[in-house]
């Protein structure tokens, strides 16, 4: 929107200022030239080329229920596996109204100048009934979208927290093989949620604001556990005194906690993600973290026990996929649920029934 | 610990007082002339009888992990299930301190009063970290307990909260064939087990203290929802002005919500569980919700759905309990975790195998 700088005579000035343009250019760049449909191979091939459309294409096959994504989405990982798990992985929480998306923005913007490939994921298994209701579309973060080593995902979707999940994480090793080297994971401050992220992040990141009152009441006591560093956003202007004792109180509150099996004693910070104050001191505290867990073994520890816990998930999810997808079953279980609605049968029976035609 | 009436001469006061047994009679009365490992049928016969000790044992071979166990539950609920159903099933819920125990002690003993049979069963997956962090033995509810008519089982253990809950709907019926017709499911008020308990009970009572200040504020919206009546309790003595000033309130913030498809407005209502008053009102509440469910067949229809429900949860806990009992995947299973421990291999690669066992 700037004046063009040429233009410095009075007559060109009449010109008026540059217009937006419709289309966002750099984004709109990335996806020439791709196929609408590529295969298997070449979609690995162009995310192994660092390819943002094809990472997008290839969530997509994820994120699908149909059962031939899912053989192909399976084919993806394998192929993406080797090249992943260099990254590090972030997790972001806070209550609607503290600063999620401006957060990351502003720290998005800071790693990028750094010189870091940041990708942004969601996990809000709410937005599977409310539709969108965070990270909804990526205008909610309209600088970081146009930095060509930034990409962003709104909100996997999904019926169940568990499938949610899963496909959050099977994107996670997809950005990994697309070279983006720290991924942050955003998700609502309130539920269930957070355990799920922390169950596929090293470091969780909790945002808060100060000056509700409330302090230390408002926090589910869990959360609180989980974090490894509590942020007091917005901390500019009137509010500045306010964060401050903020601070102080969770600094206490944190000592309270026994101590963390990482060794790491989690810290309090205050920023203004608005103001883009405070962002170096964040990255800092994080980067030292990493020193820690990474001399002390916490960090390969905390992977490995993440993946066993991730075998068992992926294993609980493909039973469950494949006794549904059996088409012998799926008309009988039309049949045992119309034929509980006419109370002929007891949920236990019709189980029996269902899980005898499997063998 | 009353004196005998007929000790009314001076030298037999001498005697003292009565001390109290060691052993509660009423409670050791019912487990005489009982086997100790009754067959099946045995089981399902003295339960059909009532006998409260048969239902004791079966509630425990329900919530065995042994593989035997599991086989001989199922085979018990299914012989129970003609003779269930007949019971209404009322969740109670509210957070540590709100005076759960004390209220089900009250309403407890004013329906055994009114010539009812209850039950009470526990929802906590908490219990299972922290172990018994509510309603962890019979003696907090002492005076219920010694009731011939009334039933009260601490908390299922479990893992999961689905594995919890899938207990305790199996309880439910096992109470239901001995005779109980009101079941009293408690829940802490914290985390998602009220969902657990809402989708397998018809009424949903919410219990809340006055005057915290945060009347509003300290109820996640979902379980105001769920609740079909709210119960201000401990309101008595200089407790009374703030308690009506937040049924006012509730009322307020009731009518915001848009209308319940049961078609049933939720009351709030005062109590004091302690001093035995406003016991009966919440009970005239309760019968007047069923009076309507069951006229405008909203009773019938929602627990049709809650069977559908049940019949899903009860096909994925068997498919996973049936593949992890197999024996050869239980010994690869432990292979693939220590190559997981050895990075020897990934979550996915490792499901893979284990999945190809199944087959």
């Amino acid at each position: 929107m700037a004046k063009s700088k040429k233009n410095t005579s009075t007559l060109n000035e009449k010109k008026g200022v540059l217009q937006p343009k419709s289309l966002n250019e750099v984004v709109a760049e990335r996806h020439k030239n791709f196929k609408k449909k590529p295969s298997t191979t070449e979609l690995v091939s162009e995310i192994l080329n660092q390819n943002q459309t094809a990472l997008s294409q290839a969530i997509t096959i994820i994120e699908s229920t149909a059962q031939k994504h899912q053989q192909q989405a399976r084919e993806i990982i394998e192929k993406c596996l080797p090249h992943a798990n260099k990254s590090i992985r972030l997790g972001i929480t806070g209550v609607p109204g503290v600063g999620k998306s401006t957060f990351i923005e502003s720290f998005g913007k800071f790693l990028v100048s750094e010189g870091k490939k940041v990708a942004v994921l969601t996990v809000d298994p709410s937005s599977s009934i409310s539709r969108g209701s965070i990270l909804g579309d990526k205008t909610r973060m309209e600088e970081l979208v146009k930095e060509e080593n930034a990409f962003i995902r709104p909100s996997a979707s999904g019926d169940t927290l568990g499938g949610v999940a899963r496909k959050t994480r099977e994107s996670i090793i997809l950005c990994e093989a697309t070279g983006f080297d720290v991924i942050l994971i955003e998700t609502v401050g309130v539920g269930q949620s957070e355990t799920a992220v922390h169950s596929m992040t090293d470091f969780f990141l909790l945002l808060k604001l100060a000056g509700a009152g409330d302090e230390l009441q408002g926090i589910k006591r869990g959360i609180m556990e989980m974090a490894d560093s509590i942020i007091i956003n917005k901390a500019d202007g009137e509010n500045l005194k306010a964060a401050k004792l903020a601070k102080n109180e969770f600094n206490r509150a944190l000592h309270l906690y026994p101590a963390k099996e990482s060794e790491w004693a989690p810290k309090t910070l205050l920023c203004s993600a608005l103001k883009n104050e405070g962002i170096s001191e964040i990255w800092e505290v994080v980067s030292n973290y990493f020193e820690t867990v990474k001399t002390n073994g916490y960090f390969q520890h905390k992977r490995k026990e993440q993946n066993k816990f991730w075998l068992l998930q992926t294993i609980e999810s493909r039973l469950k996929s494949e006794f549904y997808a059996n088409a012998s079953i799926k008309i009988e279980l039309e049949k045992q649920l119309k034929a509980i609605d006419e109370n002929r049968t007891t949920p236990f029976e019709a189980a029996e029934k269902l899980l005898t035609l499997q063998k």
